[in-house]
Formats: C-alpha cells, structure tokens, sequence
C-alpha cells in the first residue's frame, strides 16, 4: 500500500505517473524544526533527470506545500504536498497492456487491479513515486541534521565497474549536489558514465549497488523482532522501484566467515564505547550500537529498454517482438542515491522519536 | 517489537531464553482449517537442536495449545500456545553484562533497556524465539497447502560449501524432515558438515546462505509501495537473528547484468502466463506474476564462540579477554532453515487473504 | 494523528483551518467502482456553509483531485485530494494564544504543540478538517451504495427540541440535499432553526444530537474485541470536534432496563433472519446482526461564542473577559450531518472489505 | 479483532470461554517498573464472581505469568500470561447453536465464523475475555501510579437506582476492594444490590452505567483526529462487552446547553491551569486540559437470561420457546467495574508514553 506507519512517522505517497500529480503526507514530527525548502528541493533535484545519463521526461519537480508548516516550522499538523506531473505523453504505454514489457509492473499491475489500473508511463508503479518519498526522506535528513545525524549514499558499482567503497568504521558520508555524479573516485565516475551511455546507446540499462551510511547515531536505536534496524529500512528500501537486494555491514559476505573472523570487538574510544570492526554495519540484535550504519542495496537494470525484446501478448496469447516506446532511464540507480539515503532517514528519524520513549525507563 | 501487523495476519512472539516460558499467539487466520498438531510438532522438530552440529541445550520444545481450536479446527479465535524452556543455565551469563559479547545483543539491549533486561541466555533477543515464530509459519505452512502452495528452503551454503542452488524456474521445493540435514546434495552436505565440526573443534563458529521458494502461487499477490512482496518478505527476515542480507531471484547478480539480459519475457504455458527465466524470483513491481518466488538470506555466524576474544569490559573501561560459556551452536543457519520456510509462510498467507479482497473488483 | 488505518482502507485528513488548502487522500479500495463526481460534490455541499444558520465564513470548498482516479473510476491507486482555504481572516486569532478559548483547543494544542501549533483558525482542530473526511466518506458512500447499503442522518435534536426518531426496526433513511434543513419534521425544522437564530441573535452557540441509521448490511460484519463495530464507528466519531457522546440502538436507556425488555428475540422474514425489535441497533457482540446500525452522536454547542466570557491570561495569569471574533457557526450539528455520516460509511465500508475474507472460511 | 495497536503499547487477549485457558500478551512497556503481583491480582479479583449477586461459575482467575518480568520488573520483553478455564460445563451450550441467545453474539460469530465459532460458553465473545483485559489494565494501572495517575470507576447507576455521581471538577477516585460493592453511598449500595437480586430471582437481568475519573493527569496528552482521548478509550471501552453508549464530561447533557452555559473557563491554581468547571470531563479537542477526565459507560442487561424467551430455530426456520441453561450474571455491571478502570489505564498510559516524544519538541 501506499501508506507506511513506521512506530511514530505516518506517511503516504500518491500519485500515477501520468495523473494530474504525485505527492505526499507527512504526519507526526517533532514541532518547531524550520524546514529550508530551497535546501529540500535541491536535494530532490538530486533525483532529476537533468542529462543525458537519464530519461528524456523533463519533470521540474516542483514541491508545492498545502499545510503542515506555520511560521516555516513544523507545527504537528501533517506536512502534505505535491508535486505536478507536467511532461506526459500517455499515448506511448497503451499497447503495453496487451504486451506487458518483461520484468516490469504491467502484467501484475493489472492483473492484482482487475484491469482498472492506470497503465499510463507505469501509474503507480513508476519511479515517479519516489520523488514524494525523497522529499519525505528530504525533511526527515534535514530534522535529523538536527541532532548530528549525517547520512549519505554513493554508487557503490554500476554493472561491473566499482567505486571506493565506504570504510565500515568511519565512512565518508559525503553529500553530492543536484547535477554531480555520485560516486567517490572521479576515475570510477567516468567509467560508470561510460558505461550508462553505451547501454544507452545499445538502447538497453544496467543496474548497480547503492551503499548508504548513516554516521553520528546513538546506541539503542530500533527494536528486537520484527522492529529492528535492518527489518525496517529493508522494508522501505524495497519499496524502491529495482531493488532486489539488501545487505547490512559486510553483509552477504559475513556468510563465508568464521564467528572469530566476523565478530566486532567492543572498545572504547575516549568516553564513547566503539567496536574496532564494523561487520555488523552499527547493528546488533536489530540495535544501534552506536558505530556507523552501513548498507547496500542492489538494483537490476531498468526493465524499459527500447531494445526490441519477445513478450507475451495476453489477448492473443502469441509471443511477439516489443520495441518499449515512451522515455526511460538507461540506469536508475544514478537518480536512485537520494531516495535510498531518503528511506535511510525515515527509518533513523523514527527510531529516533522511538527512542525518547526509552528515557521512560527507571532511573534514567 | 514482538508484536508484527501483517495487513491480515496479526501474531506475536513472547518469552526470554530463560522465562518460565516462551510462545506465540496468532489472530485472523481463516475459519473451519484442520492443523495437525502432530504434522507441525514434527515441522517444528527440524528447529530442535538434537545432534552434535547443534548447542548442547537439550530442549523438548513440546508446543502446548492454550487456545483458538475448536474441534482441531481454526475457529475464529487467535491461536495461543507457549514451550517451556527447561533446560537453562542461568549463571553462564552473568559476567556478560560487564563484557558483553562481540557482535552479540548483550550491549545493545543493556542500552536499550537501561539495564533492566532479561540477560540471561540473550533473554528476548535469544535464537530460542524463533520456535514460536516456527510454530506460527508452521500452522501457515498448513493451510497454504490447501491452496496449492508450497515452501522448501534448503542450505544454499555453509561457508564457501555450496549446496545445489534452486533452478529460478523451477525450484526442487524439498521438505525435509526433522533431524534431515537440510542440504539437496548428498556430498556438499557430507562437507557443510565437516566444515561444522571443524569449526566446532575450535570453539568457533560458521555462517551460511538459505535459499528458499515458494511454489503453487498465484499471480496478483502484494501491493505496491511498502506492502510489496519482498518488503514484507525481508521485513520478517531480519527479524531472525544473525540474517545480513536478502535477494530476491537472481538478487545482487541482477547489478551487473545488461536489462536485455535480466529481462524475463513473458510466455504461454498451457492457459497459465509464465516467464521464460526468472531472474525476478516471481515479483515484478512487488506483486507475483505467478512464478515461483526465491529468495535467499545470509546469516553471520552466531557471535556467542567458545575461543577466547577480546572485549570491553563496559564497567571497568578496560578491554578485557573474554571465554564465552553457555553452549552456542557452532552454525545456526542449519536450525534457521524451517524459520525462514516459516517467515515466507506468513508472508505468503498474508497476501492470500489480502488478495482476496481484490474480488470486490469491478467484474470479478 | 491524522492518519488512520481502518483495518482495510488507509486514509489521511490533512490541512490548518488557514493553511492553503486542506485535503486527504484514501487509499486500498476496491477497483473499477466509478465516482460521480458532481454528487460527491453535492453531499459535501450539505456541509458547507451557505445560509445565516451557519458561519460568514464562505468557502466554496471544490473539491480537487490529484490522483488516484483513471477514467472516472478507482484504479488502485490512493486518491487524493485538497480543497482550497479562500476565506480567511488570520489577524482574528493572534490573541487567542495569551487567551484561550474556554473549552477550545487553543490551550491544549498549544502545550501539546510546545507553542508551534498553527492557531490561526483553531488550525489543525478546526471543524474545517471534516470537509476531507467528508469526501471521504462521500466516496465510501457511493461505493456502499452498490452494495445495496443506505446511511442517512438527521437532527435528533437540536437543545431541547426532537425531531422525529428514527424506528430502529425500520429508520426512514433519507437524503438530503444540499440547503435543505436535516430534519424529518417540518415543524420540528422550523423550532430548531427558530432556536438556532435565536442563540445566534445572543452571540451564544447551541449544542444538539445526531441520529444515524444504516440499512442495506449483511450479517457478520465487525468483529470482537477491539474491531466490532461500535469500536470502530466510535473511534471515528469522536474524531469529529464536539461530539462528546455516542450510544447505539436504545443506547444510555439499555442500562435502566431488564434482559427480558431489552432483548431483541430473533425471527424470520422471508429468508432472512431478523430481530422482532432492534434495540441492539443492529449489533451484537460487535458484529451485524443483519437489521439497520442505528447510533447516536451527542455534540456540545461550538465553544466560539461571541458573548464575553471570563477565561485566563496564560502570559499574565489573570482572569480577563474574552470576547471571541472570528466567523463561528451558531449550531455546528447541522453541518455535520454528513460528517457522521460519512463516518458510518467510512466504518461500514471497511467492514465489507474486511467481510470478504470470511470467503477463505472452509465450506464458503 | 484481539490485538489492540495502540500508539505505543502493543496488546491481546486470547482464549474462548471453555477453552483450556484465556490470557494475555502486553509489549513496550517502559523498563523497570516492578508488577506487584499480589495486587495484580487483587485488582483482577474485583471483577471474579464471588457471591449470590454474580454468575454461578466459580474460577480463581489466577495469574501465570510465562515471560516479560526479570526480577520482577518490565525488562522489555513482552509479558505473557494465562488464567486457567476451571470450571466449564459446554453442555448447557449446545442447543444455543440452533436457537441463538436473543441479543447474543450466537448468532452473529456463527455467521462470521461460518459455523466454526467454539460456542461455548459464548467463546471468544464471552465476558471472560475481559479478564485478560483487566490483568492489562490492572498492570498499566501500577505503572500509571507511579506517574501520579490514579483511576476509579463506580455504579453511576443499576436500572434506575443512581449512585452519588463524581464532582466533575473534583471527583472522588475511591479504590474498591475485592468483595466490595462498588457504589460510593452506601443506600444507593444496598438499593442496588436489593435490584440485582430480584431481578435475579425472576430469572431476569439488569443493565446499568459505570463512571470513570482519571486524576492526577498532565495537560496535553492525546492527539487530534482520529487518536483523541475520546476516540482511544471509546474504542476500547466498546471492547467490552454489553456495552452501549459511552459520554465524556457532562456528555450528552451538553447537547441541550447554550455555549455560554457550556463553556468551562480557564483559571489558575497556584501555578496550575484549571477550568472552573469540567463539563468538557478534562478534554479539549481529543487533548487533555489538566483536569480529571470523567466518562460513563452504558451497559445493557446481561442477554443471558433463564427466564423463558422466544427466539428463532435457525435450523427450522421456526420461533421457539428458549430457556438458557448455563450460569450467568443477573448484572455484569457490577463486575465490569474493574474492566472499565482498566479500559481507561491501557489508554491513558498509552498516551503518557506517546506525550514523551514530544519532549523533542524544540525548546523543551
């Protein structure tokens, strides 16, 4: 669904690709945080499509506030916003009804909807609806700046070509600007480009990894059970149009080790208890502990490709040749980087606002 | 929290590894399904440590009803039950709280809960509680059989020991029985448990791989945004502890792959729409398109390991070396392969009753 | 806050009393159903307020609606939607925050709000916000009415004065249109808006009960404990500024009888079960037994009056006379006649979604 | 449903009347609180049937306690608990699957459950259920003292026979004693009782209305909208059965005043705001004032009867004679009094907890 209560934050994203716009609701902040809404639409321009690396659709991407804010303050009533859907060209995505593109959300869509879904550009299931959630994620990042939470994203790879991954124990979360191509190593960058425009060229798309890093968190955040760290970022990260993968800390690779080799010796650095490693990536028995949180999630290449491929066409029940028109990325996981770091800063901020519960405890 | 909303499904796991008990309760199952109790003792038994390649705690692990059968049968009531823990040995952990374990909950948990946590034997955060979210996967194991559904997982590797892996298309969905060790080929599991014993021999510990899927499903199942499938597959996941990572289908692959080669065409089998590959693992756009669904989780090798470490000591300041006692399993990824058939049991049931409300569309 | 999560349909309110628009958007209902527009706008109008009865705010409260909707008809995707504030007046309401209105939420927002809260117009707590939840339950009513369910409310009363009650057995459920007075009795309309004026001609405000009725319901909707159907109807009713009591059926009067009076003996008509009488309205064990829901919501007169009152100076601490400005409706019961309405349908709505399920009982 | 999601504590109760036991499950509650069990169940004992004025059923209703206490503090595990069905006699229940009880929830679970409701006793819709409730309540309550919280309830009424009411502004929050007769004046008392026991003797039922006050409570607790005070403990107070109606404050009386008559002025005490009077029982739109908060509960006669009734042969299609076997209360007022302190400490405790995140309010 789209709506997602998290333990204190409710929100919601709205909106189809071709519908008048998206949006979204923000409920239950703390009050008295002064939004800067040019700093938050400048994140979100992160996720624009401004070059040649992405879609062709030209979208401003406006945010437009309906309530929420007094004084520019958050003031406990919901932030609701939305954003217009202005470059549509509808007509492109109505053969795909009959002919769902592979690996895309056209067949299920219409199927789980009885026929009734809007087809047009992907509706709901577009990437289009992670603009509401960046700008959701966008307020969270700025709140959480608030209490020395820094969280920031690079292309871990595209396809084969990797960048600097992140240091476990002291990641360099650094925070690109709209326009800048996020990975850390300039070489990497280029050869990632390269490689974009070449499949793009091919007119196909590759995926790759985004890694994410939350720094400057305390100890004893999240939950045991089905409330812990990694339960609730994987669940919104996976809400992420691609995602197919998630790992924690050094992840799938910790299955490979021995107890001895993986564990995460704790240590003290000046007042602050620290582990010396940081294969659990901050995260033990689903809690903070106080490390940074490192993560990455695993992307596959954009299903629309213009490409001629065989699919099925469901009223004919024939296999024919699909050339997919209408516009797309030829690698999402460029613009994807703020709207990971976004869920990032749901899932922290929560646990957050979860947290001050805790100070009910005795004796604190 | 111990308490878990699916949109349908509402249950709850209760206990520390050392309270008088441990148990579950689980409410909106459907009416009038006969479980056989007998059947999911057995199921529950794969779980059961009983040889050498598990913990030296013995327990019986007999799953006694309080509530919610009627004549054997799910009558509208929630299902209660608890398991006593009787084998416990509560002075191993005391020295804990001052040196908490490597990569272990011992630290968070004492944070979180300001002290007053149940330490004894991980208390909440314990493997043992998987038994009751066994219990409750079992019980859903039992009915989605009736609609056709099945679940197998295997272990897909122990260590770098890799087992057969699953054919994407058309998963092998073996059930294995209690005391089975739960690998396809005889010979990697001759090695997975040599490389146990190994381990064992030297008080350490290994991780592993689980690889499971999902047969018989219909498409439709799953919502978009935050309730899609893998979201609430990997929600309940994480919640079992010492998992690291999850994939869907072909999963982190999928990054370094062209769309023209991840793509799975669809296709005709008979009446039913199929997919060519399923590098998907059934779920496009968070919804199944009738494929089996795959998915593999990564878990760390258990923390608690009999070879001396080294630790803080969190009173004295001091990094101290530290000789776990109590008696750990040196691979929890053997005993973890029925939780996970069990977490995508409740997911999957889950989404059987959400789909049906999909028959109040227009034409159903 | 202001989401909540029926157990089925999700759904949000959103907006300050002076904040640019107010809005909602719903999401998780069924496909296909087409939405007349023009009528939903119509049984909004009921709310709006257009004559000397009601505020001298004038708004004309379009609704607008961004998403969710393809082809006229849902399609899967949350609706949403906001409606301007045009007609405000902001200046009238600074010095509400040293001066409280005496039984207002302008003191208890503010110390919930720690001073942030947005009190322009009672902000968030303006009776303004049930313009989106009645939309809401505007469009839930039309889709009940292709299940063949009626909701319908009048004026019980209105201070002292009665209007006809509904048969519980058999509740005249009428619709009215926009501009027409909610009573049953012409001559009892008549003394209601006689009082009415009259309060108004003083500055002062009345208060009065609206009586609710659903016909058209299968049996087995709701369900125990915390979901039957007088939980959830209550829960939202209180929602609505200035109701402060709910009974249903014969209600407060039950507890002055004995069983045998009130029971309601069980009886067929035709093929379907019934009740002989129907003081339980329709509900027992919080589940429908079939025959009409008939409730009952008693609100207190608006707490803005024009009349001087003594309330505190929070800054200073001294009593000081009060007298409020703004635009304030005389009687806010009439207006919220759909409001409650649209709260039955909300509640009922979800309950047939939720009914569907019963399908998967064995032998359905 | 049984499991209740409050905004921060997480709850269920499960059993059936006759089933081998019925009990409880309560998470996130703070840390360190230490659960008096003596006076646990000296709380619970308020509610057990003791003497000639309750149902002939004899249960000790004594708590077990399986998980969620270290050393007899909340760790921050959940608490499991279960109370043994003793003394059950299911024959006398089953003729009630043809002729439903009038007013009963017989019939309407048979429809819902599709034939497969555990009838005995009334099953999961049995008063029973409410002692689970109570055990939560009654632990919530301790907890709440701590924060200088107290609740009490009373016999606002039995039929017509009313009990001296509480002082809105001041109410008198006696804390009842297992055996005692829950009435504050003694003749009122001995009226009652005189009532309850003739209608006892014909084999009759009496309703009645119970009287809450909460004192001792903070300004600012709750929220707008849909988790109001009014809405959270609304929805849980129709949780128990039999009741009909509930009002806050002067409650439906407010329907008949003048604003000016209405409105309670703010004034100081000493450093506290008041209100000169309380007709609003301490709620300001859905938020707390500072002032107790007063409720009354309408409950309905008991359905159960032995005097001869006409109900319906569902199987036969024709009205019968019915005479209910089993053993019942004459009046479940009288023992629902606990329930309903209870129904008011899950609440108000939930929104202590919920208030403290506002502490991160900025300037707090």
């Amino acid at each position: 669904m789209s709506f997602e209560y998290c333990n204190n934050l409710k929100f919601t994203v709205f909106g189809q690709s071709h519908s008048s716009a998206i949006g979204g609701v923000l409920d239950c902040l703390p009050c008295g945080y002064a939004i800067d809404q040019a700093a938050l639409q400048e994140f979100c321009d992160r996720r624009r499509a401004v070059d040649e690396l992405s879609t062709a659709r030209r979208e401003k991407d406006e945010i437009k506030f309906l309530s929420g804010l007094f004084n520019g303050k958050t003031c406990g009533s919901p932030i609701a916003f939305f954003i217009e859907n202005a470059d549509v060209r509808s007509k492109d995505y109505e053969k795909l009804v009959q002919t769902p593109r592979p690996s895309h959300a056209d067949y299920t869509s219409s199927v789980k909807y009885s026929g009734f879904a809007d087809y047009r550009g992907g509706g709901h299931f577009s990437g289009r609806l992670t603009a509401p959630l960046t700008v959701i994620g966008g307020i969270a990042k700025q709140i959480l700046n608030e209490f020395g939470v820094k969280i920031g994203a690079h292309l871990y790879s595209v396809k084969n070509q990797k960048d600097t991954p992140f240091d476990l124990v002291n990641p360099f979360v650094k925070q690109f600007k709209a326009g800048e191509f996020p990975a850390l190593d300039s070489n990497a960058a280029k050869e990632m480009q390269k490689i974009i425009l070449s499949a793009k060229s091919e007119g196909d798309s590759v995926g790759g990894i985004i890694e994410c890093a939350v720094t400057g968190i305390p100890a004893g955040l999240g939950s045991p059970n089905f409330d812990g760290v990694e339960s609730v970022i994987s669940r919104l990260a996976f809400a992420v149009p691609a995602v197919k993968g998630i790992e924690f800390g050094n992840g799938i690779s910790a299955a490979t080790l021995f107890g001895s080799e993986n564990n995460d010796a704790f240590a003290k650095n000046g007042e602050k208890v620290v582990t010396v490693t940081n294969n659990s990536g901050g995260i033990n028995g689903g809690i903070t502990n106080g490390m940074p949180i490192v993560f990455r999630v695993a992307m596959k290449p954009t299903p629309s490709i213009n490409k001629p491929q065989t699919t099925l066409n469901v009223e004919t029940g024939e296999m024919q040749e699909l050339t997919v028109g209408g516009r797309h990325d030829p690698c999402v996981v460029v613009r994807a980087v703020p709207v990971i770091e976004s869920v990032a800063a749901i899932a922290i901020l929560d646990m957050i606002i979860e947290r001050k519960k805790d100070e009910l405890n005795k004796g604190e």
